[in-house]
């Protein structure tokens, strides 16, 4: 085990994605309690909730950007979401990526399905319990986590249509503007230019 | 590129280490600015400074744990320092680290010079100006940085002697205290749980 160095990773500009609108995709829980209340459920049945998310990097005037979803001109989320508790991590994960952002009608003909490059695991969030708080690691004493998050780098291909669900925006957020900025995107989307910081990129 | 899961990574208990002293390395400049005037005559000369630091990994109950100097009872780093402009990479900083960290006298009988597993490049911090901010990424038109920054997985051995100089302490530090606590820690201390969350660890 002598890695070192990452990789060069090579990043397109934001220009060279085409993106088109499909159906609204409401959210499946009306609040904060009903989200860990179906966690829970979730739990008693089928254990530990794995969770993957996608950090899809492109570039604007030689710069890494993130595709971010915004919902309802709030919040950001990564694409990605819980897997089935029969999928298998990585299959499971290009569905639910196919889901939220693969082109649908005339520009997604042609398209394979789970047309996705998956890259390395760049951090997992743990969940100690039933609540909203979760760590880069599994807290001490800590034997049973609810759920599991992945963020997995997806690199992008030269050119490549997305359709978006019309409640959400598709946003490219420069890593200066998510870095150190807790307070408008959260401890794990603001923790991304960390993640990211090991890798060289090539500007195309 | 399909790298996706990153390795399990063995980690040993802090009582496997064995500590010994020696002699104070008096810090090399009395001050911030002197520290930064230095940076500019190094760029003058010999261009962007390299610094590598390392990231020692044990664990005390199944929580990984760092291990960081303390000077002066106040503030923290990690084992390293800034390369000889004519060192290469790996082999200066194994240097540096032996400066900091080899043991001496009896403890040190027997023991080869720069035998430490240098392992992932975990992050890279960027200083676009002569002055103390850096980023984890190099920032929009800075095409000259001072200052890279490399932090370094370390693989500890199972057993290992290391020698402290006198004028600092070896403190084993747990990820759950060095996580969102940037006001003590700094940011690129804190930010070391995000670094190595991609990571599973076996505790022996
Ligand atoms: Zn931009
Ligand atoms: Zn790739
Ligand atoms: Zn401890
Ligand atoms: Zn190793």
């Amino acid at each position: 085990f002598n890695s070192q160095q990452a990789e060069t990773i090579r990043l397109f500009p934001l220009s060279n994605y085409t993106f088109g609108v499909k159906e609204t995709q409401p959210e499946e829980d009306p609040s904060v309690l009903a989200r860990l209340k179906r966690l829970e459920e979730h739990y008693e049945k089928f254990g530990m909730r794995r969770t993957c998310e996608g950090i899809l990097v492109c570039h604007e005037k030689n710069h890494p950007h993130i595709l971010m979803l915004q919902i309802a001109n709030a919040f950001f989320k990564l694409p990605g979401d819980y897997l089935r508790p029969e999928d298998d991590e990585i299959g499971g994960f290009k569905a639910r990526l196919d889901e939220r952002l693969a082109p649908v009608g005339r520009i997604g003909e042609g398209e394979e399905a789970g047309d996705w490059e998956v890259g390395d695991c760049l951090a997992q969030w743990w969940r100690p319990n039933f609540e909203t708080f979760a760590y880069p690691f599994c807290p001490p004493h800590v034997t049973r986590p609810k759920e599991c998050k992945k963020m997995y780098f997806i690199h992008l291909p030269k050119a490549k249509v997305l359709s978006v669900p019309k409640n959400m925006k598709l946003l490219a957020v420069p890593l200066f503007e998510l870095y150190d900025n807790v307070a408008r995107y959260g401890p794990q989307l603001s923790a991304i230019p960390h993640l990211l910081s090991r890798y060289n990129f090539e500007y195309v």
